[in-house]
C-alpha cells in the first residue's frame, strides 16, 4: 500500500503551525528548562487529532504497545534515546526485565514486545520478559511475525527483589496498564527501579488530574508561544462522582455538559468555526470504566446511560458511582485513502522516536479510532527527507510537517510528568 | 551511482567482529560508566581502516567538516544527539555561534557549515556562523550546493565576550582547527561555553598524548572483550625532538622504525599474517608539518626527510628540530566499486550519528585517502534496515555490521576526552 500524504500535512501550513515552526528555539529552550525540574516518562505514547483548526492529544498511554508500527529505519533513534534514558537512570545497569501485559495471545502485541526488547538491547542491555500473570508457571517460547522467537518467563520475587530465574534485573520496565490493580509482586520493590512508577497505573490515574496538568502546560506554552492555548488544548469539565440511576445527578451531568458545549461554541464563534460542536463523556477512572459518549446534545445523554448500565448487567465490575468528566471532542480532519487517520507519535524519554498513523476504513471522524480493524501506516524520516530533497531543489527549506504534532506529544508527556509528581504517594515535600 | 556493499562487511563476521557483538552488553554498560567520569567531545569524527584482521582509527578529529556527507536520513539521529548535548552544556541556551575554518572558498566546506547550522537550529537554537578571519571585514552571503544561502559574518569581541552584531551567544562552536595559533579574540573568555576547548587545537595537540590515552583506553576494552587489544590499536614509538639533518637524530630514528617494524613482525607471526609490516613516520605535532612518510624499511626514511627539507625550502614555518612518531601503519582491505575506502564515523557528544566511505580511485591501499579527488558514500541506516529486513525474512536476527565500527570511533573518541583532560592548562587538582 503506497501511503497517500495527507491532506493537513500536504496542504498550505496553517497559521498556528506555522508559529510553532517560528518559535521552534523558544519551544525548544523551554522544554530544556523543564527538563530540568521534571522527569520525562521513560516511554509514552499521545495519540493526537487534529481538526485543521486544532491539534490536541486524546490519549496519553504510560504503557505504548505498539513499537512494531514504528517505522524501521527510525529505531535508531529510539536506541539512541534508550541510551540516554539508562545513562540517567541506572548507568550501571546490565539487566532489564520487561514485564508485560497478560495479552500474550494477541500476535500485535508480541511484535510490539520484540521490538522494545531488541531497541533495549541495542542500547546495550541484556533483556528479558516476564510476565506476572499468575497462570503463566513456565516459561513461554512464543514465534512473532518475523520469525523470531520470544521467550516470555513467570517472574519471581525473593528478598524484596523481583526477577526471572537466573535473571536478576536493576531496572523494570512495565509494559503492563495493571488495570486490576497493584499485584504484591510489584509492591515495596526498594531496591530496584520500576519505570513508570506504579502510581502510574491505570487505576490510580485520573483524567482529570492529567487534564488539568495539560492545560496548566498549554498555558504556558500559550505564553510562549503568543497564541491562545484552546488551539491545541481540550476544554474539560470534572463532575466527581454521579449515580447514573439518580435522575438529580443526570441532571447535574446535562448542566456541565451544556456548559461545555456553550463554551466551545463561543470559541468557534470567535475562531469563525463552522462545525457543530461535541463532547465527549467518559469516567474518569478508566480502569472503572471504559465507556463514552458522543454527546452533541444533552439528550444523547441517556444511551451513555444505557451504556453503563449495559456494562453493568454484563457483569463487568462497575461501581454505581463513577466519576464524570465531559471533555471537548476533537475532530480529526486527517484522512489516509478514505479512512479517517490519527497521528499516534511514539517517545522514549524526553525524545519524539516515531509515530504512525492509526487508520480505520469504518470509523466516522469524531470516533475512536484504537478499535479492532485499525491498520498503521508508520511516519518516516526517509519519506520526510524525499519531501526535503525534493523541495531543497527549488533553493527552499523545507519545514517540518510532524515538528508541531512533535510538541504538542511531548506537552502531553509533560503533563503526565506532573501528574505522577503530582500524585506520587512517596513525594517529599519541603517547605 | 549504486554503492557496491563492501567486501569486508558482506563478507563473513569476523571472529573479532563476532565478540564485538557478542560483548555489546558489556561494552555499553562500560562506556556508560566511563561517561559519568569523563565528558565526551561535543562532536568529532574518526577515520578507521579495516585491515580485515585488524581494525583501528587512524585520524581523530576535533573539528569535524564533512557534515553534509552523511546520508539525509541519518540527520535525526545528529538532531537528537546535539539536543542531549545542549540539555548537558548549556540548557537555558538560546544563540549558538560557530566559528568557521578559514576556507570558506571551498564548497564541499561550505556545504558542511550548512548542514551543521541546520542540526543546531533543528536542535533548537538560533545559529549564526562566524569568522575570525581579520580579512572579513563584512557580513557575506554565500550560496551552497543546495541553492540554499549561508551568512558568514566577522566575529566582534566586547566586554569579555565575543559574538556577532546583534548576536550574543552563550555557546561557541569551533569548525577551526586553529592550526595557526590562538588568536587574541578567543583568549580568556570567561562567561561563554567555547568547545572544544582552546586546549584542543592543533598545535597544542601530540599524536604520542593521543596515542597514549588511546592505549590505555585499548587496554582496558581488551580486558572487557578478552582479546588482544593490538587487534584495535595502532602501535607506536615516540622520538622526541630530531633534526632531521643530523645524521645522529636519523640513525636514532632508523633505530626507532626497526624497533617498531620488529614488534610489528612478531605480532603479524603471532597471528599467522603474510602481509609486509609497515610504519607511518609524521610529526608529533600535525601543525608543525603535515609531511609523513610511510615506511617499509630503515632506507625509505630519505624520502621522509627530503620530504621536510622541501616543506622547509618552499617557505612553510617549520622548525628545525620536530618531535617525531612512529606509527604502525594500518593497510584498508575495504574496497568499493575497485577504489580503496576508508569508513568514517561522525559522533556529536557520546552518539554516532552517522558516517560515510571516504573513497579514492586512484590511492593505494596503505595512502591517506584525504585528498583532492576523494569521494564520499554515505552509510545509511535505511540500508542497514533493508538488509535487516532481507535477512529477517529468514528469521534470523541480522548483526549490525557497523557496530564495531562505532565502537572503535568511539574509543578512539573517549581517548581525545582523555587527553583534553590530561592536557587541560586551567584543571584543579585534587590531592
Amino acid at each position: 500500500m503506497v501511503p497517500h500524504l495527507l491532506p493537513a500535512l500536504m496542504g498550505p501550513v496553517s497559521e498556528l503551525e506555522q508559529r510553532f515552526l517560528d518559535s521552534m528555539p523558544a519551544i525548544e529552550r523551554w522544554f530544556r528548562l523543564e527538563w530540568m525540574e521534571h522527569t520525562p516518562l521513560v516511554y509514552s505514547s499521545v495519540t493526537l487529532r487534529n481538526s485543521g483548526f486544532k491539534l490536541a492529544p486524546v490519549s496519553t498511554n504510560l504503557y505504548p504497545s505498539e513499537w512494531s508500527q514504528l517505522a524501521p529505519e527510525m529505531s535508531p533513534l529510539a536506541v539512541q534515546a534508550a541510551m540516554t534514558a539508562i545513562q540517567k537512570i541506572c548507568p550501571e545497569a546490565k539487566n532489564l526485565l520487561i514485564i508485560v501485559a497478560n495479552k500474550i495471545a494477541d500476535s500485535n502485541y508480541l511484535d510490539s514486545l520484540s521490538q522494545l526488547q531488541q531497541l533495549f538491547q541495542r542500547a546495550g542491555l541484556h533483556v528479558r520478559i516476564g510476565s506476572i500473570d499468575g497462570q503463566l508457571k513456565e516459561k513461554n517460547n512464543l514465534t512473532v511475525s518475523s520469525g523470531e522467537s520470544l521467550l516470555i518467563e513467570p517472574v519471581i520475587r525473593e528478598k524484596g527483589r523481583i526477577g526471572l530465574k537466573d535473571f536478576d534485573p536493576c531496572t523494570i520496565l512495565l509494559n503492563n496498564n495493571l488495570i486490576a490493580g497493584i499485584p504484591g509482586i510489584l509492591e515495596d520493590l526498594h531496591q530496584q527501579y520500576l519505570l513508570p512508577p506504579l502510581h502510574g497505573a491505570s487505576n490510580f490515574r485520573r483524567k482529570s488530574n492529567y487534564s488539568n496538568c495539560y492545560e496548566m502546560v498549554t498555558k504556558r506554552m500559550g505564553k510562549v508561544l503568543a497564541v491562545d492555548p484552546w488551539l491545541f488544548t481540550p476544554m474539560h469539565e470534572t463532575c466527581g462522582k454521579l449515580f447514573m440511576q439518580e435522575p438529580n445527578d443526570m441532571l447535574y451531568l446535562k448542566e456541565k455538559v451544556n456548559a461545555l458545549l456553550a463554551k466551545i461554541k463561543r470559541k468557534y464563534k470567535e475562531y469563525g468555526i463552522k462545525e457543530k460542536p461535541f463532547v465527549v463523556v467518559k469516567a474518569d477512572n478508566s480502569s472503572a470504566c471504559s465507556s463514552m459518549a458522543i454527546v452533541r446534545d444533552a439528550n444523547d445523554l441517556q444511551t451513555f446511560y444505557f451504556g453503563f448500565k449495559e456494562a453493568e448487567l454484563s457483569g463487568a465490575d462497575i461501581h454505581p458511582a463513577v466519576e464524570i468528566l465531559v471533555q471537548e471532542g476533537i475532530l480529526t480532519k486527517e484522512q489516509i485513502s478514505d479512512s479517517v487517520a490519527e497521528p499516534v507519535v511514539y517517545m522514549m524519554d524526553r525524545y519524539v522516536v516515531g509515530g504512525f498513523y492509526r487508520i480505520h476504513p469504518s470509523m466516522g471522524i469524531d470516533d475512536d479510532l484504537k478499535a479492532p480493524g485499525s491498520s498503521y501506516i508508520p511516519i518516516s524520516s526517509e519519506k520526510e527527507s524525499e519531501m526535503a530533497q525534493k523541495e531543497v531543489e527549488f533553493g527552499a527549506r523545507r519545514p517540518n510537517r510532524f515538528y508541531m504534532y512533535g510538541v504538542v506529544a511531548r506537552l502531553a508527556m509533560l503533563a503526565s510528568s506532573y501528574e505522577l509528581e503530582a500524585t506520587d504517594p512517596d513525594a517529599e515535600e519541603y517547605y
